[in-house]
């Protein structure tokens, strides 16, 4: 079966016993937190305690397991290797319009952002078209924002949202690793 | 009891009963998807079904639930809208390193990128920081990628994806909408 076809039966079976219906647009007062994460931006309002969160693509993470998240209590920005640089503009409409006040941010171990570097994927992208000029230019725009050290990478993101003069001033900023062989999570900052 | 302490306490109880501590770093073979979303863009190899995907920060969706994705099948890439735009940087990693070939794009009903424009918003911003020409300087270089309609949003941004010189050309493309209310999905490209 196609995967399209089997995102259509997966949902169908979702949607037929569907009881969230009436959930509202902001994250909701719980921020039940429980499994684990790579590169997750986590941000909660401190106050009512809504709640949203970034976290990397990688496929061995799973927020809303990992963390004990519920559907309507977070919201949930996923990127490859959970940059908060990328992750800016979501923070900034999360906070101000939709009443965020804390984040968590979430790097983890085995990340695939460890094991590059922009000038080397950008040598593999202009490698497989010779000689094609849109691509050069196109990849050349783009900075992968990888990182040769997790807890450093980690600090650092965690650092760039503490400094930033778009992210409130009161906002709750942790930094955490999740080990994707133990299931673990560990706060560095 | 705060919110770093319930991700700690979540998170330990997760932990122990962890046990897929052994999964490889690209996406595995299944991408199981079943329940719903609300912009999520899915990255899949056809080849080999690696999985990847893309799905917007919004408290009501859970990805892995909603359409079935278990642990190590796919790449999950989640911002305020889904924007492909955004995603281009994590979705050329997830091709280019981790041999991804298919995308889904989602977009949901309800959306908070339907509620406002992108001047309204940085009028909020500058006026929560009157005469802060830091706070003034960096919104105004935020896009913060809104749209006004939902089905064209879904097909813009599957057209940025099939014109883009960096996501390569025998990549499958689809569109999707999913409905909070009703948790269905529904292909509109």
């Amino acid at each position: 079966m196609s995967v399209q076809g089997t995102i259509v039966e997966k949902n169908a079976a979702y949607a037929s016993s569907f009881t969230q219906g009436g959930l509202p647009l902001p994250p909701s007062k719980h921020l039940t937190i429980g499994k684990s994460t790579y590169a997750v931006l986590l941000s909660l309002n401190s106050l009512t305690c809504h709640g949203a969160k970034v976290t990397c693509m990688d496929a061995r993470i799973e927020p809303a397991g990992q963390l004990g998240i519920e559907l309507g209590e977070a919201h949930i920005i996923r990127n490859a290797g959970g940059s908060a640089k990328e992750a800016l503009r979501s923070v900034v409409i999360s906070q101000r319009l939709l009443g965020t006040r804390e984040i968590a941010l979430f790097h983890h171990t085995d990340c695939g952002m460890l094991t590059f570097t922009t000038e080397q994927l950008k040598g593999i992208v202009k490698d497989s078209a010779p000689g094609d000029a849109a691509v050069a230019t196109e990849v050349d725009k783009l900075d992968f924002l990888e990182f040769p050290d997790l807890e450093e990478s980690v600090k650092d993101d965690v650092r760039f949202l503490q400094d930033h003069p778009l992210v409130l001033e009161e906002t709750k900023i942790t930094g955490w690793t999740y080990d994707v062989h133990t299931g673990k999570i560990t706060q560095v900052a």
